[in-house]
């Protein structure tokens, strides 16, 4: 229900700030959920993008059959949303496995992982937590970040998987990111990818341990998704808020960007340009990928002013295009060229309906938990004083 | 006090997080309290470098004179440790100058301003909270960001603010940023410099506006601030840490790195390269500035690896010109191209005394307020179901 006794004005909003518009924000949910359903995708988005348990709700109540996640607390907030979690990162050290072990009992977690030692790993907290974990054995798609890159080296850690009860191998992962044109049944990218897939489940059902579960798909290849010969999942998160590059390369309509930051011009001192309080650190120093365009954001409204030059706190909107002069104090709102870097720089992001703002939610899931605890680590002497404590 | 009962080793610290030798952080405390007093230079520093309470009492401790911040939220934490603060920012906006008229009544408040409207705005808020508030000009010595560009300009704004009590006028301040490399005494940027400053000096002392204060220096110049005819005081950030970039411009020798992220090896499956937990959420995608040099960060110890990709929590690791061989599990330490973005991406620091945690503390002055209030803004239907609250 949308809270009509709401008093604070868009131009009221303490910047830089988050600002999603929920009419767009509802229509990404919805057009992707009806593409999985059409398709018959299980749909896992991953909640890197938006870090907020409020809008992983929203996934959930539309089908997602459950939630991917990239860090430890992720999965730990958003076990208050699903029951059904994928760390899609190898969980490497005992700080971050016993985090896994102490979710609640009724989540069922799933890790990708491309290395033995992690498997034997996860597998001994395994059987000292009595926890059943599922395992996607990671593959190299082409992108050359992790994963295993010849079907033998799948074969050989998803059998190790299979044989360290409690974990239960459950198939396989990749992540193709390096396709980063929109491709089309005919692209010879996609034509090699599905040749690829073909040749790690064959090997796989050749060894007695056909994947049940093929996890898969990135944002530029998203509606392309069911050519993928043999996939069961897909994991998108861009989808939800869209960014410059989502619309540049084609993935998304610039009226899909559902989220921006909301900026004030802080100076015109200087000729030809205005600077707004929306730097590096609200925005990120992200460039476009896959797509021409300079600049780190682009101004709504006003497509032909883009943000040059940024230091932390300050961007530079460069005004030699355009006959707009914006003053001190007006208000811009910037497309981010990388919408999930934005995510990570704020604590709570406002939800807009046309103009006006509706309602806010934390990023509950940025940031990282406390490295120590209190009682570990007290104050210390640097000199002339106390740090910490 | 070092606390010795401490029972975390580098070893389980759960990653990525940054790390400070303590050392490395106390010599670069005192060598900066040690030139300032040895040359009459009155100490700001910046706290956007650390944004932690911990560690401005330090700064305090030495002798610095008051702090420097750029949000609203770095001046509220900070009014913990110093009662002389610079918003070095110009604030516009009600909700920001609001902030600024909340501060307790014994800090003393000044800020940077460049345009009328937003003197005129702190000045009826001053009236309103019957509050003093210090004024500085900014000036533009050529970076071209903020700042007014003319002596006549300046002395317009600084009539009015003196016309406008209870602001008080007290002169002026600039951030010669784009004098990349080390000056020296021959340097054409230095000399133009100074003649610029003697310009805004003279002309504001003409028009009966002497400057009690003027305000300046930037990292790359730093050792030279006392070169800078006129100046009374600067607001150097980036020494307490240091960082690639610092060391590659020669402000700052590699040992003086003070702040690293120490992340984990989480892949080693494609050849030649070894992947860490330490990405763009980690250690922000900043290129070097003013010196040669490829990739995000450099690893301690192995100086001859760089991370040359990032994804959001991945940092991969280019062995191509090491024999040095990491395996999964295996910690490393990287020195940032630039620490302050650091910073603004974690919660915590950690601080060593050699290879030994010894202490942790907040960085308190990350992130922004709540931009609403609980009670103005409620849940929000977003199609199917509720968002926010």
């Amino acid at each position: 229900m949308d809270n009509l006794d709401r008093n604070v004005g868009l131009a009221e909003l303490s910047t830089p700030v988050p600002v999603v518009d929920l009419d767009r924000l509802a229509r990404n949910l919805d057009r992707m959920a009806d593409y999985a359903g059409a398709h018959g995708l299980r749909l896992r988005p991953h909640v890197k993008t938006h870090k907020a348990p409020a809008i992983a709700r929203q996934q959930i109540a539309r089908g997602a059959i459950g939630l991917t996640c990239a860090t430890p607390r992720e999965v730990e907030v958003m076990g208050e949303v699903a029951h059904d979690l994928l760390l899609a990162y190898p969980p490497v050290g005992a700080a971050k496995i016993e985090r896994l072990m102490a979710l609640p009992a009724d989540i069922e977690i799933a890790v990708a992982v491309d290395s033995a030692p992690v498997i034997e790993a996860l597998a001994a907290a395994a059987r000292r937590a009595d926890r059943r974990v599922r395992v996607l054995i990671e593959v190299d798609m082409g992108l050359h970040r992790v994963g295993l890159g010849t079907p033998a080296d799948a074969v050989a850690l998803a059998a190790l998987a299979r044989a360290r009860a409690p974990l239960a191998y459950a198939g396989i992962c990749f992540y193709p990111g390096h396709l980063r044109d929109p491709i089309v049944p005919a692209d010879p990218g996609l034509a090699a990818l599905n040749r690829t897939i073909a040749a790690y489940i064959h090997a796989l059902e050749r060894a007695g341990l056909a994947p049940e579960t093929v996890s898969g798909g990135s944002t530029p290849t998203v509606w392309h998704t069911h050519e993928l010969e043999g996939l069961t999942e897909f994991r998108p998160g861009t989808y939800v808020y869209n960014d410059r590059t989502t619309a540049a390369i084609g993935a998304c309509k610039w009226d899909d960007c559902a989220l921006s930051v909301l900026a004030t011009v802080v100076s015109t001192a200087v000729p030809g340009q205005a600077v707004v309080d929306a730097g590096t650190k609200a925005l990120g120093r992200e460039p476009m990928r896959g797509a021409p365009g300079e600049g780190f954001g682009q101004v709504l409204g006003h497509p032909e002013v883009l943000v040059t030059r940024m230091w932390e706190e300050h961007g530079v909107l460069d005004l030699s295009d355009t006959a707009w002069r914006p003053e001190v104090g007006e208000r811009v709102r910037i497309v981010p060229n990388h919408v999930c870097i934005v995510t990570h720089l704020f604590d709570r992001a406002v939800g807009l309906r046309g103009d006006t703002p509706a309602t806010e939610w934390p990023i509950a899931a940025r940031g990282r938990d406390p490295v120590a605890t209190a009682d570990a680590l007290g104050p210390v002497s640097v000199g002339a004083g106390a740090l910490g404590g």
